[in-house]
């Protein structure tokens, strides 16, 4: 029996209740409880190892990241030896957490040193966790303390180019939505009562979706759209007379062809949508929660990977640490080294291997984070989380979510990708704060450019060890990432002992839940085959 | 010179630079700075009180509530002798926090006792606030750490009556959305792809319409609304081939006929579009930040005013405190006591002031919190925060925004208003209890019965010393409160040394902010009152 994911979940499927195979998910909390509504995962179950391992057995884990500390604190649950060599000497991989005392120099040779005040910190890869996402339970395992995360904010501002009047306006979110809500319903309305929609439309539809409308939109009595206190004020509503001054609506032709629109899907999307969830302290928390339980005697931090081959043995691993060679041979091998960065090794794999892992591509992203004295997009903005768009290279700025009222903050000043992070990723940290001030000054005015403490930027191409922000899958697409390419497929199958694992291959790429899927998948795997093997 | 407020904001108008007035609002923070850009609000000033009253003056505010403590706050930085009055034995009025050790004895005699766990509560008056609102420059100066309030959650169901399939059902608010901005975006790009808005739309208009309704809707390249990922998953996409499993849409009839969609506009609402925010531990904490600040000496806890009269000498207040009757004479005074209750003292305010109070109508509103020693709504559920609506009488279910990911928590079982609360207002607290679950397992399953360890409810018109929930007003109407109905101006006016504060004067009725913004405008009002009289 080849242990291939397809033949192994058939297995088990075929087998119906394969005891130990199903003794063993349980213990790793991998197998659905028979109670458990079939839309809810299954709690992570901490203790009771029923389906420990038999005998010593081993896997040497290649990077300290997601995949790589999930599947040793699980493989160690079931009684594993496991060592993690891991390059950097952090854990978290691409969750990275810029904090005073942070250092990185990267491939370019520059060397930036992070003077964040005490507290306060950015995240340079992953910021936020869907209520959906495995994430969230591992959380609750580790005891990482969560809190919100501001993913959707009406006193945010878009700013677009187009060829109106609101062209490079700075625009709040809230009033976008209720010109665009108001007119989309005004003109739904009109062709519903002109009759246009009568051949999918019964009277009865028509009047319930009138209904609907009158209230989406807040339209008038006679069905128009002529602005609503949704869109904000120009002085505050106080007590007594002070009624406050109702900012006017845009016009139609404006709203629809300024594009000011153009993003509100983002907060519409599957993993997007509020409530988003982050830990308190930034996302490496979970990490360093997850080194913890592991032990740091497990865990080989500067472990520079030079070599893995499948020898007679199991897997033989060669590293550098700490300036000298070193080998370790185990069981088996998780690699969750980024896919385009594994050819580089020494190593036996297979031609057809090789090629797939080429068909995983590196992205471009990356942030820069600016402490401020002051918190002006609070006091000013009345901004509080959340993040103003554009079509600017920075794409976005995003406001903090921790330390709200306090009298400092680190505001990302750009977290952009593709060929508009492949803007800043050429430059020089100075100059990418220059580009990030000159850009983000236009949205949020001249304050933009005072009262700067400090800065502190990453880009993944550039980043030792990572060299890309996510893989793009060279023939598929979508927000879940990957499709079932023959490259992809290729790698969720072991090589004899060496298995992948990574959010390259699930189905929520540049997400934490995708690489601890797959290491939960990887490490139901071994945990299968070395039960069926004894 | 009358002292009503118009005569007061035209007359600082006329005399222009007003030294003295303007010097006493920038004391009070009150005065715009000729730096600040009109649409934010002026930072309050703590310190830097140059504008101080000269000599010894008092001023008896009566109820220790937002309006009422913010007055005394403003009024000791601005040198005033204050002493609050307040009813009960804790700040804070409709800013009520139930938590382990709440006890209250309602109108119709019934004791309940809270046994919260450590650290558990929920909010029986006032809950979030917006970003714009006043309330959070109050927590910043006061030093009241706040923290996200989920006033949108993906993962809430709606759950409301219909001539359709999905009547009584329990629908994500993300298929909901998903569904209807679906077919909205469907119907409307078929309209106008078929000519039938030509008459208000160009070509140009008509391609960006088509653009954005294709993203907004998540629209087929023909135009049809097919489903989307945004609605979630019947199972959770994970690594390798697991894709998960779309669930499938509504049809159009039943969407839109359903009327799963009446809800949507709650959160583009100018006060409760997100982010919103609220004190971590409580609403209460910032009221009891305001006593520490004020002086428990400056506070008479228990003090039920009996009698408030204008006298040769200023104001002369009867309490009763401790058993005892007895008598507090001041320059002026502040009465922060529900409207509709302040007839009920002996007082000799003119007739047609007496009317005016009674113009302000009490409401019903009130809450059960329940809570659970298990969290199913996270674990089972995927909720973290927001709530559930629903047409039920339990109006809503929120869940908690603190306490994420524990093993325990407090469910707010309904907040409704209206003739809603009024079916659970003259029930015992066993029986709304009943009720309450008996509505709300009928919206989250049968789970909804179990675990629960205690429970505790409000209903503010059976609640001693507030007999109301908000006030409104006779001939008003709208989210904003007070229109000025001539009894509203009546009362904006002081009667003597006798001035009204509170939300019921403002036009942010029900919310923190009213009662705020009416305190500062009365305590600005005394001071340059006296400043003219000195």
């Amino acid at each position: 029996m080849a242990f291939t994911r397809r033949s192994f979940m058939k297995g088990l499927g075929a087998t119906g209740g394969a005891g130990l195979a199903y003794g063993a998910m349980s213990t790793l909390g991998l197998a659905p409880s028979t109670a458990a509504p079939a839309r809810t995962f299954q709690p992570l179950a901490a203790g009771d190892l029923i389906g420990k391992v038999k005998g010593s057995h081993s896997v040497v884990v290649l990077g300290g990241g997601p995949a790589g500390l999930c599947s040793a604190f699980e493989l160690q649950k079931a009684g594993y030896k496991v060592t993690v060599l891991e390059a950097r000497t952090r854990p978290g991989g691409r969750v990275w957490t810029a904090r005073g005392g942070s250092e990185e120099t990267d491939l370019s040779g520059e060397t930036q040193k992070c003077t964040f005040s005490e507290g306060h910190f950015y995240n340079v890869g992953a910021t936020r966790i869907p209520q959906s996402h495995i994430t969230l339970d591992y959380c609750r395992e580790l005891g990482v303390e969560i809190q919100g995360f501001g993913n959707q904010n009406a006193n945010t501002f878009v700013n677009y180019q187009s060829d109106t009047s609101l062209s490079g306006q700075s625009v709040t979110y809230r009033a976008a939505k209720a010109d665009t809500f108001g007119y989309m319903s005004e003109l739904l309305k009109k062709a519903t009562d002109q009759g246009a929609l009568d051949q999918v439309l019964s009277r009865e539809d028509k009047d319930a979706l009138s209904e609907f409308l009158s209230d989406f939109g807040d339209l008038s009595d006679d069905g128009r759209y002529l602005g609503s206190s949704r869109r904000g004020y120009d002085s505050e509503p106080g007590a007594g007379l002070n009624f406050g001054t109702e900012k006017k609506p845009f016009a139609m032709q404006e709203v629809i062809r300024s594009g000011i629109g153009r993003n509100f899907s983002f907060d519409f999307g599957y993993d997007q949508a509020m409530m988003m969830f982050t830990p308190v302290g930034g996302m490496d928390r979970i990490y360093y929660a997850f080194q913890d339980r592991i032990g740091t005697d497990n865990i080989v931090f500067g472990a520079e990977v030079t070599s893995m081959k499948n020898v007679s043995e199991g897997v033989t691993v060669e590293y550098t640490a700490g300036g000298s060679k070193k080998s370790i041979t185990a069981d088996y091998a998780i690699c969750t080294i980024p896919p385009h960065l594994v050819g580089r090794l020494q190593n036996n794999l297979p031609g057809d291997v090789l090629t797939a892992l080429k068909a995983a591509k590196p992205s471009s992203s990356g942030k820069l984070g600016i402490e401020y004295s002051r918190r002006w997009w609070e006091t000013e903005d009345r901004i509080y989380g959340g993040a103003s768009n554009t079509d600017k290279d920075i794409s976005q700025i995003m406001f903090p979510y921790d330390h709200y009222n306090s009298d400092r903050g680190v505001v990302v000043a750009y977290y952009s990708s593709g060929k508009r992070q492949e803007a800043f990723e050429s430059l020089t940290h100075r100059q990418r704060l220059a580009k990030a001030i000159a850009e983000g000054s236009e949205i949020h005015g001249e304050k933009y450019t005072r009262d700067i403490s400090s800065s502190f930027s990453g880009s993944w191409r550039r980043t030792k060890y990572s060299e890309s922000a996510w893989a793009n899958w060279a023939g598929s697409g979508g927000s879940h990432g990957g499709a079932a390419t023959p490259e992809y497929e290729k790698l969720l199958e072991p090589v004899d002992k060496i298995y992948f694992a990574g959010d390259h291959l699930s189905n929520a790429i540049a997400w934490q839940h995708g690489a601890l899927t797959s290491a939960r998948d990887v490490v139901t795997h071994i945990h299968e085959r070395v039960a069926q093997e004894a």
